[in-house]
């Protein structure tokens, strides 16, 4: 099924208000795509537009009132919000600052106004107009304690089967990597050829797909693909973020081109125990900081991080989202989360190897919603 | 070629350091992916991860300094970027707030720092670390002037080489449609076949695809794909942001499933007609404002705009950046700016056509950098 029932964004509306009057906030300001979807159900790309700023005004009490530009009206109109308020933008003199301000007014008065504040969060408006907004209005802007960040954390139930749905599209498309992938290949050209598998899958769009190929491991993680070949002894990494339904899956796999060294298959299969031991303990009341030491003891021996910085970290609407594994982060796992498992190993001369699989925490302990690599290398000719 | 000769970069910093001398700032402070890249070149789709804030600070003499997470280092180390300061992000308590702030007091003393503020701009940092930052500073944060934008609105002519690639790989893709488009085919089916075919042509990657179907247009142009199937009559449209090495084609073509109706072939036959008149005027001199009047007037009869707010707008690293074709941007055309021409027609019962292509100005005039459409529109069976 596409989008979600109404009562799902009623239940998000009613948490968010609950924790509104907790905090002692008169309204909840958003303005990023993956807020203002959470609420809405407002699904577009047109969100790769920096031009137009997008409003989301919660009340404490009562329906969304969306501030938007009028290109998004019919759009919005397809959601469950009926309070639509537009302007032609862009309108480089009043870009929806006035519209916004009178909403704001309107809703909270002289009351508390919540913003996103917290990590992660960004105020998508352009400064200049943000102080216009702040100048004209009655009530004062305060942060809005992390509310928003904390809904989004535990995924409903729909939630999680897009996320399985993408993580199950990402699979197939993995599993026909031998097909487009061999030694003489480009780099560039498996990416390219990867993100048409994704596609061809049902993925509705593809993100995100990083990678790097290399004897022993790759430099890097974040790199685009350069159109070196792919040469016999590389490790190929293919590492994907696709769609589908507005979820992302978040996770990789590992190719040995020709045989692979001793270095690279030892490495591939501590990364899958360390998976295996987090899997092992991922489960409602462990935290976020466990996680990471039973994964950091396998591949550091216990060091305490690397420079990826994380083994892991929160998923759904986002690439990214969420906790991290990491020593200092002690959010405590509840059922409903969904997490990367990501131990990277050192293979030494600026080489690494990365794993990645993808988790829903259940109320008992955990369920992979990708498919398990196994212990050895995915060999291509 | 893929990036850019460092003489490139080169003189980006240097046109940016004397605006920045004559607006009496001591730094520029850039926090987004595009800013970013076009002083440095760092390409990467790691973006997509909100995780981790990345900075850029130019001095006001000297070479820029990289403030960024450990793991993107090895990516900056491979640009012409040599002063890279990273730190372990993701790290809840000090995500690179002290090592930024650090960076403007060691750069910029007591003087001003410049921040990008203007239309299109936003801040790509938590509102609770950007209040701990300034907190921290010696020196005063300022609005940039817009000295960024300004800078990027002018391309080099490796830039709309780029841009120009991207283009002509989108026109392969177009014209391959009527292979996987016919009556029957569910949209949905469509879009992700078409960003197959763009991948196919040569696209690095698809960051945007927008269209719809119906009788006489569309009701909508930012919506995703329903699974809707076409039919006889339809006319069908598709708009992508293809990438290239970076750089953006925004363009679409209207496609007629079986045979359309008068009302549809007159409206594109008037988008064309809409295109050529701002073409005909759209050189050195001409205001972004006066390009809209030129198609306004064909296709509202002059009504002075409709609810999509602009008729075209700037190009390049971006979707859309820069000018907007409006009637109150007095923006004046010169050499390099690369625009988009997007006028649209209201058919009546809620429906719309649009037209786009994509143009260079010149010394002299401009050139089209997408392959110009015909007044008909493309059968499909």
């Amino acid at each position: 099924m596409r989008g979600f029932a109404r009562s799902e964004y009623e239940a998000r509306l009613k948490q968010a208000q609950d924790l509104m009057a907790a905090h002692g906030l008169s309204a909840l300001l958003l303005t990023t795509e993956a807020e203002i979807r959470y609420f809405t159900g407002f699904l577009t790309r047109f969100w790769e537009s920096p031009s137009r700023p997008w409003y989301l005004v919660l009340p404490a009490a009562g329906l969304p009132i969306a501030v938007i530009p009028s290109i998004g009206a019919a759009l919005m109109g397809q959601t469950w919000v009926s309070d639509i308020r537009t302007w032609r933008a862009p309108v480089p003199m009043d870009d929806g600052v006035s519209l916004l301000t009178d909403t704001l007014n309107e809703v909270a008065g002289a009351g508390r106004i919540g913003l996103p504040s917290g990590p992660e969060t960004y105020l998508r408006t352009p400064q200049d107009d943000w102080q216009r907004i702040t100048a004209g209005l009655k009530g004062t802007v305060v942060s809005d304690g992390g509310i928003t960040a904390r809904l989004r954390a535990v995924k409903s139930d729909a939630e999680i089967a897009k996320i399985e749905t993408a993580c199950t599209i990402a699979g197939r498309a993995f599993a026909r990597v031998p097909q487009i992938a061999q030694q003489g290949r480009a780099l560039s050209a498996v990416f390219r050829d990867f993100q048409g598998l994704l596609l061809a899958e049902g993925a509705d769009w593809v993100p995100y797909l990083a990678g790097g190929a290399g004897p022993d491991g790759y430099g890097d993680v974040i790199s685009p693909a350069s159109d070196q070949p792919l040469k016999g002894g590389d490790v190929l990494m293919l590492d994907t973020g696709a769609v589908f339904d507005g979820y992302f899956c978040d996770y990789d796999r590992n190719f040995a081109v020709g045989p692979a060294s001793q270095v690279a298959r030892d490495a591939h299969a501590r990364l899958i125990d360390a998976v295996d031991a987090a899997a092992d303990i991922a489960r409602p009341g462990t935290t976020a900081a466990q996680v990471f030491h039973a994964m950091d003891k396998i591949v550091t021996g216990g060091a305490g991080g690397s420079d990826a910085g994380r083994l892991g970290h929160g998923l759904g609407m986002q690439l990214t989202e969420g906790l991290s594994l990491i020593a200092s982060d002690h959010t405590v796992l509840a059922p409903g989360m969904v997490i990367t498992l990501e131990p990277g190993i050192d293979t030494g001369n600026g080489r690494m190897m990365v794993h990645e699989e993808d988790i829903a925490i259940t109320e008992t302990g955990c369920r992979f919603l990708s498919p398990r690599a196994d212990r050895a290398l995915v060999p291509l000719t």
